[in-house]
């Protein structure tokens, strides 16, 4: 999610931030612009940043205020109608809007608000929003901001929300933090705001500060404005942004993502050393820590497996008859690197143990000779309501198979976890939200998402 | 627009549907079916049907029932937000919608539904009909066909709509008849239902009967149901259908449009029969007029003009520069044939002039030595407020200029039209929409289109 | 195929040329120019000239010379390699080659030259020019054009060609001028070199004069001159090039194609009249002979089969299964139009007689009482050697089966064809290349080619 | 540039094969199959191998034996033509060849050919070895292979040649070895040769051997043959092939790439220590090096740079003005790394030292307080003519400037170089081909290439 006010180039920047986003949503992208006469114009489509838009498109897209959205499916279907940002026509002017995270009492809202003759055109979460700030009655006598905050009260979940109307951008964070927004200056004095901080450096703006959870901040021609829609509010950020999901070069809350990794290697080492010849990390986000896992056990840090980088989303997948003849494209092991070697090898997380036991087994046949995993996260046993996909616990092979059963699923001679404290101590930070390791989730989940957790949670008695 | 139910498969003979009325708008096209489950699914996209559709893309489109949508922008902005069918997600179920024609109220109503929380997507007025179906008070309770009835007595204007549910197609008209819809069977009992009847023989299906005037049609398992929503219904179709939107191989309310035109020519030369040596027709929808007059006249019919046929929409079109050397690839006259000769040039209409000023040109620098110029329609005076796309009476040369002073701006040495009476007496007629040749609008006309109509009512004493 | 010298926007000119000779060929279609410093540049591709070039290509070709290709599969692949122009990088300089036509001693020339150390790279015969200009002996002390003539002197057939260096084009025209080329000025002395005359009038060219049978036009910035490579020629023009293949409004050697057609219609009314209530064309290239049947017999012109506009070649055709459930994409008949009337069809010709029993058949289940087939030229009996695409004697019809019999097998009431001596007086001509209609053909045949037609002719006795 | 012999999939084995050695080519590729009635079949084009192939296109390329190509283009133009393998016709049966490395008496060659009468189509010089191998004499009478010996002791220079014909593969090796091909087992008893190792990971196969310089193996269904076609054969390997194009998971001549790059990054310390805290490399080619220099050094290894992996080919370059403004898209610095830190940056070469000075210069805004930049090869003074794109010595700023004004010029604080005795002692190797390092080239040069080289030396002095 990226948004920019005050740029004579708003769209061409945004298309770079986006990019530089990508790895936060591969499945379709959108930018909507605001011209000098107010009126908002909408590319989208499915695809990479580069697939959906060209230079000739771009220049279509004038004006010098936008938002921009790269989608992550995190529910089923990929189609088009689901790519965002949303743009809705209204006779008080139109608007646009975009959303991160997952919202968990949408059914409810939905199907009160149809009850009353509101028609939705996706069956996405993010275009309640929309539908709850028009409803709010008398809107037309109070300031908008006044209907964004009820419609925002009536929200539950995770979330970061942009919404731009003809003059002025809105930037929320939901009051648990559990979703990043940070907020850039440009050079030229205009504002960026931006789902991760590696963004600023793409475009040349500087960081400013972090949206606060449940708070709204309002750009627009006189600046920064900031409203809070609700009182109580902590800082319990989703882990997995600091684990998985954000580039290494990116900093949350005011801590960088790659030394996060990196300190969390070495606290790896320090619970759970291995007597091994070299460490190999897992391509791209696991070698941070494996960086820091070499280096606190003095070990030699090895490249032992090589990732095409020319492996995407285009390319033919080999059938299944060819993978079972070898055909490996997007990791190879090493041969020259790890045979007759003891590897440790570093993963950032087990979710259902195929990719670690394909790993294992790489390793094995390129001749190494004791494979220790090292996982420098806990073990996954919950599902993420909040926007990470995680559907369900029956997919999360740590949720039904202690540690050692895990070990020989995946075929490695010894496997270690970092602990819940590990994960915190790597970042400084006493909240995180780790609620797909503890299953003590931040918020009520509502209606049909009960279900599931309830049925998770019998299962663990 | 076409609709098909119980067809094993819809998604395809939509295709063919649609292709055959590529005519009907060039613009942009989708299909939304509905298969087993009732699971509406939609690919929609700008572009002609073969652009927008391959065999993957039909084939993703499950179902034996459809609606499909050739897009003619009569309103600015030919953006893909407004291709149709629209498609809605809602709580007692999802449905689509599709729209041929132009409602004049569509301001007012937009503006009422608005004020009370409705959300629209599109700048459409098509996408009018979905909202005023929802807000029908306590619509849980009675069936669906009453929220419609109620929702289509709010509307005014010309129009077809087909709403398809995930069970049921609904085919309305509008109680003027302006726009044209017709049933047809298919050969496994199947229903079609679509703006041309000449759809019916190129998917081998045959014609049932028209939708009458303020129907309703209910197509579902229990076959056909008819309703009506209101009580005051007529026959006015719409002039310019026969004269030159539908294919000749169509039948409009039980008359051959070939046939019509043709009859048409012959009224023609005997309102105003010409001294020349041949007749040449303004290809495409101009030929079957010059037959009709060559055969009343006793002149040979001749191919005097040729149109490519390989010119599309994706072609270079030649810069002014070029078109000033002689560049002209869409029309031109054949030297050998129109050398020396006197030249009857029968046209359908004439809007600007400006194409009859061209053509004129260009038969006389090909060597003609008279160019006679008839019209098988009267002067265009007044804008179309239905869905045809004659914008203003600013654009139409007739509205301001006798007919003597038309044939001195297009350089021909003579012209006449057919008169109004001749266009109802080439169908066997009494009720044509002749509102752009007279100014009788069968409806009211509501706030801004009557400024329009006033002004040019204005310049007209 | 295409030349043009002399004009400041050579590749855009040969675009709307080519453009307008589309319906000569749909594989694939190619451009080369010559820049200013006399560097040739190709771009070439599979499919309609519209879908392999746009601005952004076209305006990569630059330079004020250049020709063009559209090609037609006469041989089995249509591979790109195959699609012309062909260019040729040699030390003496870059030169590029386009050819219209088919030679019958290709194979002996290729073997030949094969032998001696030329490596071909297609499997065209067209590019066995290009190396006999280079294998004939001191060519480097001798102008080219000696290179040139002793060339066309070892080949045999019918041919059209253009060969094009930095700064000259040479069109060449094969001794019994079987192939049309046509030389045409522009406006700005500028000169165009194209197989159809109705080239000219696209481009805003005017029409200067034919290039003889065996006549070499050289066009540099000196003008036009003159060599004959052959002492012995004569005008046998391909009949085919008026009964089907040009553009009406085209030019043959003085003859308009329209004019010729109709004048067709009118000597086969006059030897095989109908008694019948309409006539009909089948569309588009038999609509000129209806035309003149209809004026010669006083019945009336009508359109009884429709062509669809939008039927290209990216279309997704019906199945097997959904054409017999009736689904008819490119031709259907008008049912109020042929209704209860007795019908004369007029075609152009009769190959393997499935396309005529289908619209026969198709007329006869839209109503028409009686179906009369007249066809505009006499019997094709013998296959072409020289570039029309009538493969094989098995494949016609009327090689095996007497005109009665072929009439029962198309389903007609009667069926009758133009004589070989109405053929040549429609266009006033006594030597046209009637080979396929009499095997009488106009070189030696050689080869392969005699197997082909020894067969033929032995079945026939 | 990839072979396959003995697979059922034999395109969809080069398709994985070529993707895999992506990082050889950008440019373009190709394929070329033959099927098992010997014919060959051609698909090739711009860009990378994921946009030339999809499915449909692979499943076109039928046969068991295949060759395949990735361009890289070394001269000028990357147009299509020149983008391999290259297929010919000919009635001995068709021929296909595909071509690693850059001849040095090509223009000779090529004049002597044309001179005969020989064609050629394309610019490149890889086309010559086909002309040769067709013009040997009387070659119908003796086996094909001596004619390739003939044609291959005419060549000088680096390559690696694989020919194809219908039912074999010939893979040659030039007698310096200055390029790398290697033979692998599939599991099915088929061949596989390809320019690196990795390949033979990716589809599944095993490592038999190399080639060996001046080297023709012939692979059929015999199995392979050996023969030589020079007598003087040496093992000068391109250094640069180590140092910067290969994979690190490769092996050349038994060495691995990441193990060299690495002891060349240890043997760097060794030489030119720094007093500093962190190391860093360039991604993604000095990765391994900076692994290697830190583990000597006993420096923590740290990601202080960051590469957007989905940067590609068709994304939109930010202008200057964006640039100035600070748009990077591809490499990032990581401030939070970085900041205060005394960086030694490890890279694996510098061409033209422009990339180095913005590198160092990004680092420095980012924060480093000192940036010690160490280069894990000797500096480039010479243009190399075998294939690596290094153009001319005015490029090459260490062929102009003493190691001090280097590192003025790119801003460092302190430069140092590997020694070419270092370069060797990392691959245990002493024949390596250091010419672009020292000047000494291990063939003749010949004509244009000499003048370059003459007036580089002449500025030497």
């Amino acid at each position: 999610m990226f948004g920019i006010f005050g740029s004579p180039d708003a769209a061409g920047m945004t298309y770079y931030g986006l990019h530089s986003m990508q790895h936060r949503g591969q499945e379709g992208c959108g930018i909507v612009t605001a011209d000098d006469s107010g009126r908002l114009c909408c590319i989208k489509g499915e695809g990479l940043v580069h697939e959906v838009f060209d230079e000739s498109r771009i220049s279509r897209l004038k004006g010098s205020m936008a938002i921009g959205h790269v989608r992550y499916a995190t529910t089923g279907a990929g189609v088009i109608e689901n790519v965002q940002p949303f743009m809705f026509r209204h006779g008080t002017g139109d608007f646009a809007l975009a959303h991160n995270g997952n919202l968990v009492n949408y059914a409810q809202l939905r199907s009160r608000l149809e009850s009353t003759g509101s028609l939705f055109q996706t069956s996405s979460d993010s275009e309640i929003l929309a539908h709850l700030i028009k409803k709010v009655p008398d809107r037309r006598k109070q300031p908008r901001i006044y209907s964004l905050i009820e419609a925002l009260q009536q929200i539950e979940g995770a979330f970061a929300f942009l919404v731009m109307t003809s003059n002025r951008i809105y930037a929320c964070r939901d009051s648990n933090g559990l979703r990043p927004l940070s907020l850039g200056l440009l050079q030229n004095g205009g504002y960026v705001v931006a789902s991760e901080t590696c963004v600023f450096d793409v475009i040349g703006a500087t960081f400013l500060r972090d949206v606060e959870p449940g708070e709204i901040v309002t750009i627009d021609r006189h600046g920064l404005r900031s409203n809070f829609f609700c009182e109580k509010c902590r800082h319990a950020m989703c882990a997995m942004e600091y684990v998985y999901f954000s580039r290494p070069d990116s900093d949350i809350e005011g801590r960088n993502v790659h030394s996060y990794r990196k300190e969390s290697g070495k606290l790896l080492f320090d619970e759970a050393p291995a007597d091994a010849d070299i460490v190999v990390g897992v391509p791209d986000s696991s070698l941070s820590a494996a960086m820091g896992y070499a280096e606190a056990s003095g070990l030699p840090y090895e490249m032992g497996l090589i990732k095409s980088k020319y492996v995407g989303r285009t390319f033919i997948a080999p059938s299944q008859e060819l993978r079972d003849k070898g055909v490996r494209m997007k990791l190879s092991a090493v041969k020259s690197v790890v045979k007759d070697k003891r590897v440790v090898l570093i993963d950032d997380s087990i979710v259902r143990g195929t990719t670690s036991m394909r790993i294992v087994r790489m390793l094995r046949e390129a001749g190494a000779s004791q494979v220790h995993v090292r996982i420098a996260s806990a073990p996954l046993r919950f599902p993420c309501f909040y926007g990470v996909d995680i559907k369900s616990r029956e997919e999360l092979i740590s949720a039904h198979h202690p540690v050692e059963e895990v070990r020989a699923m995946i075929g490695a001679d010894s496997l270690c976890f970092l602990s819940e404290d590990g994960m915190k101590a790597a970042g400084c930070l006493s909240d995180l939200c780790l609620a797909c390791f503890d299953g003590k989730y931040p918020t009520a989940l509502h209606g049909a998402n009960n279900k599931i957790i309830k049925r998770s949670l019998c299962a663990e008695l």
